[in-house]
């Protein structure tokens, strides 16, 4: 059992918590029951499974483990009360390809509001997320947490996101941005079978250089007093929009 | 200037953070720019405004308040980094009266969510939110935070959802329960223009009494992999159901 919080590889796994290593390692680090037995259904790569004393974990077969002392796994666990499970993952390098229904994340930083937008856009059969540039890293944490496990069941790509128009749009898709101005109330706009969906952080809304890209402007009509939704909210409300 | 952490009416504002206290006291806190500007511009009672030494704010004409040394503000504030302005208000004590679209939340103790699902109230034009027994309290700080100051344009009441569903269904309401079970999925159901809709907590979902009483069953169909839809996502797009 591992017991030294000295040990090469408990700074290793400490070292994930951290995007810039996580980029180099391209492994990243997944916490609690739920979230290590989604990993384990999914096609995704387990590196090795870590295990606190006394956890009781039904262990599959051919994957590495270590088993860690309490005061390890704390220093390894980001949340306030770990399970004792976690699990090193392999980051899965796809190609992207445009696909009927993809929802793109302009700068958002929350990583409560992006985990949850990929948890909806799984439930909503979307087929993939693009977080943009200025965007919460997918495999942050918090992000990974909130998503529930739907981050292994959605394809997640990252980067400039006017280079996925592109593509997108060559293969016959319509970009909706969601803004405030000069925009059609989402209930108006038939969806055409392929779309996508552009939404931006609640504050500044997404770049201008980015809805100049989009092929129709969409927002959410407010009936009432608030200022605004929450990003998350008003990327449930088109996506399912979008899919209905 | 108020500098003693030992003065009564310190004391009297931290003990605001408990719901007991403000139950009692029947007055809470609220903190920070946004929240303090809502309910100046709202008709609810400000009793006092507590405003940290430095802080730049334009004083009301007729508003009581009390300023504060950094220290005394740190100990009253519930956020990490304080904007040095919170503000003491008198609970409204309204009537219940049948409207036409009313949100009931069964036993959710997640703020967050609850705040969440407060807000999206006010933007999706809901006329009133109903927090059942179990449901973490409308005037938590939490809570508060995240309506984003809807909790002053949108009037919320608690207690026992049964006792509100009777009046609702007099008043020829048609109620929804969101449910997984023997349910229809939401796109196939018209609104009636007097609606409830009844989102329970993520884990149990909706306790089967109150199931009991719902006119009908509706669910959220999920297309992808995931288990389920986070609590203010499911009300964020059946509100916006019901109001189309």
């Amino acid at each position: 059992m591992l017991t030294s919080l000295q040990n090469a590889k408990v700074k290793e796994w400490k070292k994930l918590h951290k995007r810039k290593y996580r980029n180099q390692s391209a492994q990243f680090l997944v916490e609690g029951f739920h979230m290590v037995e989604e990993v384990l259904k999914s096609s995704w790569e387990v590196k090795e499974l870590i295990i606190r004393e006394g956890t009781e974990f039904p262990l599959p077969e051919g994957i590495p483990y270590t088993l860690v002392s309490p005061q390890v796994f704390t220093a390894i666990a980001e949340t306030e009360t770990p399970q004792g499970i976690a699990a090193v993952v392999g980051k899965e390098n796809r190609g992207f390809e445009p696909k009927a229904l993809t929802l793109m994340i302009d700068a958002v930083q929350d990583p409560g509001n992006v985990g949850t937008l990929i948890r909806t856009a799984d439930a909503a059969g979307f087929d993939q997320v693009i977080l943009g540039t200025g965007s919460v890293d997918a495999y942050n944490d918090k992000v990974l947490r909130a998503t529930q496990g739907s981050i292994f069941h959605i394809p997640i790509f990252a980067g400039d996101l006017e280079e996925y128009i592109q593509p997108l749009k060559e293969a016959g898709t319509e970009i909706w941005a969601s803004t405030l101005e000069d925009a059609h109330p989402f209930q108006q706009l038939q969806p055409t079978g392929k779309s996508a969906i552009i939404v931006g952080n609640e504050g500044q809304g997404i770049q201008q250089h980015i809805v100049r890209q989009a092929d129709k402007q969409v927002y959410i009509p407010i009936y009432g007093q608030a200022e605004s939704l929450n990003v998350a909210i008003a990327g449930a409300v088109l996506m399912y929009h979008l899919k209905s």
